[in-house]
């Protein structure tokens, strides 16, 4: 079985009316209506991403842990590098999304440019029908009522044929005539508006067939564009959270390189003050010259402390690595 | 070789100094700063995050494609379910971060208080430290002064015991003994500020192991807190892109569902208004009563239209099928 067509569809068997090609024209309408709701949606959506990769770039140009050191410092400077590429991106994003948003706009124009002749010509067309359509009765009408009168004169002149003189009978016969030519002239106008309204009503009828053909491409192409357009915005959302994923990944990167015992060791080198504890300070006996602790005291051995073992020593690995079990709860690419 | 310690690096030989653990002290205010700084940095993003899910969501409510029929209708329904979905998930990214946040000022609060008790310890042995130090000094004086007083008194009583009277040898003798007396009391007075400062040090030297231990413990905790908050920081986002895709990806499964063909013949069947166009006005005439166009016109055969194959029919696969190659330009999961 056929697919339904418009042109098989949109007519109706009163010739003075539109309201097949008024429905579709309302269609289009419609149609045209979607797309400039699109069209805002996505101007909308592009300064929602904007204002949004702004507020990160900006948020990434704060001050976060420019005090630390080594790994942990370098790891801040890729955090908040990252996140300046995040809001950089939204930006781009939101650039991407306006250049579509202008690729509808002038699918949408185009389609109404296009429709703009087609509409003036059917209107046209309308108008005519519906004007020979009248003259047409009206002739008919006039037609009739001379035929009637052309009848009735002949009557008159066939009943008075032997009663009347021959003036009354020239009379009579003068007007037969008169109304007979009448008639062939009513005659005559009717038949060409018959003709000229079915020239009208041909060619509009083709017309009809045209315009429907050409709707039902524009709907077609409509809603593919309006599909496309959105099958491209998700997608060029998607590939936004693809990028944005990356960029997290590079800071769970650095985050891996991260060591704490060498940024330890990195400070202590930076800011040690000395490994020798202060010496005890001695009795010296004013008579001896001898210097030594009171004799109730043995001497304390310093200089370079004895080193027992941390006691934090068990808790130590925990620290060492990073991203075994209680890191990694999501990794993906 | 041993890995560098906080414990052995932060000696001062100078009894009185207290640099080293004032380094370790603006070391680990540092960290506190840093920390809070993050903090700062991730309710900042939450912010930015919950205005931009509501923006989203606010969206997600704006009139788009109401006026569409069947599969497009239900596609632009899916596409703002998404937004809203998508909006809704950023709010709740808001929260997860701001749980995040608690956590850091929990631990931040926690350091500080563990280390309160401890600085206001070792400021106090400081205190006593220094002052227990000058003290000694000035003993140590007093006591070689008496010394030095003891001495002349018993040379003074030596160099008189031939020359002078006995009430003169009696005084230079009392004066002996009380001098003796005194350097004996400055003695003991020096001896035990030796001790006093000697059990101080002790104090304070196994006082500053163990806390250059703890500090040293609360910076590998810090480093490994604000790298673990990074990580899962960077998660939280992760996670937020992924799902977000996930809801961009039903988009792009309703729009691989959405038909052409099945739209225009759902629009058909609402709108339709006939197939039968209106027949051409006759032409009657008068006396014969028969209708018919005038004799130069064959009557047209109108009622069903004839059906020619529509001329844009080669073009059509085109919008028949969707998601095959100029769609899917990015899929990934």
């Amino acid at each position: 079985m056929r697919e339904p067509r418009f042109r098989d569809n949109f007519w109706s068997t009163d010739i003075t009316s539109s309201i097949g090609y008024d429905n579709l024209i309302q269609h289009m309408n419609d149609g045209r209506k979607t797309c400039k709701e699109l069209e805002d949606f996505i101007k909308q959506r592009a300064s929602i991403e904007e204002k949004y990769g702004k507020d990160l770039m900006s948020l990434s140009k704060k001050v976060c842990g420019q005090n630390e050191l080594n790994t942990l410092k370098r790891a801040f400077d890729v955090f908040k590098q990252q996140m300046e590429n995040v809001g950089l991106l939204h930006i781009q994003l939101a650039g991407s999304l306006r250049e579509e948003v202008k690729k509808l706009e002038e699918f949408r124009e185009k389609q109404k440019d296009q429709r703009k002749k087609l509409e003036h010509c059917m209107e046209n067309l309308h108008k005519q029908k519906t004007v020979f359509f009248k003259k047409t009765i009206e002739s008919k009408k006039t037609y009739e009522q001379k035929c009637k009168e052309k009848d009735e004169a002949e009557q008159m002149l066939n009943r008075s044929s032997g009663i009347s003189n021959s003036r009354q009978q020239d009379k009579l016969q003068s007007k037969a005539n008169q109304s007979k030519q009448s008639a062939e002239d009513a005659d005559r106008t009717y038949q060409q508006n018959v003709l000229t309204l079915e020239k009208i009503r041909e060619e509009w009828q083709s017309e009809h067939i045209r315009t429907c053909e050409f709707l039902e491409k524009q709907d077609c192409e409509r809603i593919h564009t309006m599909r496309n357009a959105m099958w491209v915005h998700a997608n060029q959302l998607s590939q936004g959270c693809v990028s944005s994923d990356e960029m997290y990944e590079e800071i769970r990167k650095v985050l891996e390189q991260c060591n704490i015992q060498r940024d330890l060791e990195f400070f202590i080198d930076l800011k040690r003050t000395g490994d020798t504890a202060p010496a005890p300070i001695p009795y010296e006996n004013y008579y001896s010259g001898q210097r030594g602790l009171p004799p109730s005291r043995a001497p304390v051995a310093t200089r370079r402390m004895p080193l027992p073992n941390p006691d934090n020593s068990a808790s130590e690995p925990q620290y060492a690595t990073v991203g075994e079990n209680n890191y990694s709860y999501i990794r993906h690419h």
